[in-house]
């Protein structure tokens, strides 16, 4: 219970509190332990290349970040039972990235784009995650991965 | 001569043709054969950590994928003798992030920041860059290595 | 016919003839369109931390490149029809990794190890392959994602 | 005069007993807080292309490797006045490779190589590193980034 006000509590933040996803325009869709997953409508303000009308990809890297922040995060508040609520609270206040790699794989067209990301290596100091950028048709238009410092 | 036109072209296609540059707020400070430089003032909606009120990931990111892009356009225009006009405006088009390593070494704390970058490998297909983003008092808040398609 | 006569050519090689695959021990396991896999034994030899009896780091990016690269070989010996054998030769002798990101997960602990690569990214320059490191129990030891020149 | 023996101690041990170090041939020949350097000659069982005769990939993100996981433990002696001989003993014991990124810049031909790291983030739980590896004539082969669990 208390877990889910956590997360309750992080998407409503995401959601309407994080200036720069108010510029973007995201939309927190999901987080669970094993999996995040947010959504982005196409804007004209999001071009990158006019010539071909497609997603800057400075975005897709934002989007991928945030779906890998947010696992990172889950992974945080799923150890509430074992370090408690404050600390949960003091470290999710500090989650950082420490680097990412994102791959290009299409141009990013669509009418929105969802990102959703999956820890591969859950540690009590870094955090690893694996995401990935779909346009509503399911394509892959980029993955990431990305290290997270978690305490 | 001809080269020069071409950069002021692009320097004035980044500075107010392209969207999300705009929404970002950056201005390309210089584009030589060795280096490009891009800057941008931090803003309120550019906040990712709303704790620390530090600048979003994404936006670093977004700043060094647009320095990196622009190293990467750079050589491209400087094979404008042996390729001929056409053909390079017609690789500027295209030319497309592949990959994006970035490391956050600092919060991204200042007035405004800038990105800076150079090719550290030249090839008819590929390019591949080093960017930094530093503050205005120099301070490296991230960098990145980027590989680009330029053909 | 002559497809698999190349992956045949390709295997044999990778096997008997390339002095650092004969160093760590490699054997190419599977090779098709969708899929390679190589094997490599712990051997004393390839230990890095003595403290934990290990593999060395860098064995295990040396598994994953190969089997990357072989992805990589793979996606162009798949385009023989449209390029023909001498093209295809000729690309499978210059194949080079252009960059790689390995994350590590867990020590490298185990009887013998098994890396498999596929390909993502599909292009007549560039090929990105995504790689896996487990043991003979199926524990991912590393994740790995690399960039291959294939033209 | 404590640190110094800490580094000669690891120098010998890098030297001569980790196994894959002496299958490889490296020497290292300089650890000091802001650098590392390394040494390995060219053999012909690091070939790894028999068609161009060059260094296999595998082995430039060893050596990459090896340098960064040497400055990431120069960075953690640095500490001993802080933490304690003990500590950091302990800590030199369990340093590991979280990830890596190698850029690949040109074929690997000489007839010795020289990898080179420097600490970029000096945190207490995670270093980040830069690595180069030249060539006698200086030329830069291969470029990396690595981040490494320091706790």
């Amino acid at each position: 219970m208390e877990q889910q006000q956590l997360i309750d509590g992080i998407t409503d933040h995401f959601n309407h509190q994080v200036p720069f996803h108010q510029l973007i325009g995201i939309e927190v869709i999901d987080v669970s332990a094993a999996h995040t997953l947010i959504r982005a409508p196409m804007k004209p303000e999001l071009i990158g290349n006019t010539f071909q009308q497609i997603l800057h990809g400075g975005v897709t890297a934002t989007l991928l970040d945030i779906a890998g922040g947010l696992a990172a995060m889950s992974g945080t508040i799923n150890k509430l039972s074992a370090i408690g609520i404050d600390e949960v609270v003091k470290r999710l206040q500090k989650i950082s990235t420490i680097d990412m790699r994102v791959d290009y794989l299409m141009p990013g067209r669509g009418d929105y784009f969802e990102a959703e990301a999956h820890v591969i290596r859950h540690g009590n100091r870094v955090a690893v995650t694996r995401m990935a950028l779909k346009n509503e048709s399911g394509n892959e238009i980029a993955l990431g991965t990305a290290t997270y410092s978690v305490s």
